[in-house]
């Protein structure tokens, strides 16, 4: 059953991904849009990690709006992962597209994960912002050990 | 009238892009961040573009989807153009520090028309994203013609 809920949750997770599946003009475009789309939302993530670790003071709304934009962001680089683009330059490992599949459940994986972080964001409780940050961190740090070159 | 119109829709737009207010670490950090965000942004807007002028059939989901994001980027940027972030190497000229005012009017100009490509993106209209599109992107040439360095 547990199998079965993680795959019918890829699949819904796949729908959600593919309206951002697009057509880049160079694997190097690609890799661009990736990198860009993983630096905004790390750069939120962020803010939401330093009030969750107490580096800032918790506000509410500032919390919420940051998490709507990692969510947002969470869903667009995958896309840009295609077949050829490992022809250019990146830190991505040749395992992203030797273990798709491995590499696609780490995505959905962290999809979820910010899906949590931004309702424990809405609910304005620093405590629930706290429990779901560090799944969240995690979920990125799962891929980038495994995905990506140090 | 038309005047305290533009500063109460300006006032409006600053009280949006508030929530993205951030501090970066270094001037780099900021630049980095805003490329980022223009890429993104560009990437999403320049499929509304192909379906606007006919290169890729309409298709009005992924038009209202493509308008959802360049929506939710054209709100970010512009925290990242702060004091002391020209120092960092970038294609940003002086004049944005300088005419702070003229710079901040265009950036609010681009997400009005960015809110309207979206409003005509989620009518499902070729004929609407048609003409939201141009003046769109006129918002965006306005700011690079005067703002960025070739």
């Amino acid at each position: 059953m547990k199998i079965f809920s993680s795959l019918a949750l890829a699949g819904a997770l796949a729908a959600l991904a593919a309206p951002a599946m697009a057509q880049f003009q160079k694997p190097e475009d690609a890799v661009k849009y990736r990198q860009a789309a993983f630096t905004v939302m790390g750069a939120h993530f962020g803010r939401l990690g330093a009030m969750a670790n107490g580096r800032v003071p918790f506000d509410a709304r500032v919390a919420a709006e940051n998490a709507a934009v990692v969510e947002s962001l969470s869903k667009l680089p995958w896309a840009a992962f295609g077949t050829g683009t490992q022809m250019a330059p990146s830190r991505s490992l040749p395992h992203v597209w030797a273990e798709q599949a491995r590499f696609r459940a780490g995505a959905e994986r962290m999809q979820v994960e910010v899906v949590k972080l931004s309702a424990a964001a809405n609910s304005g409780d620093l405590q629930a912002l706290r429990a779901a940050f560090g799944p969240a961190a995690q979920s990125c740090k799962a891929c980038h050990d495994d995905f990506r070159r140090d």
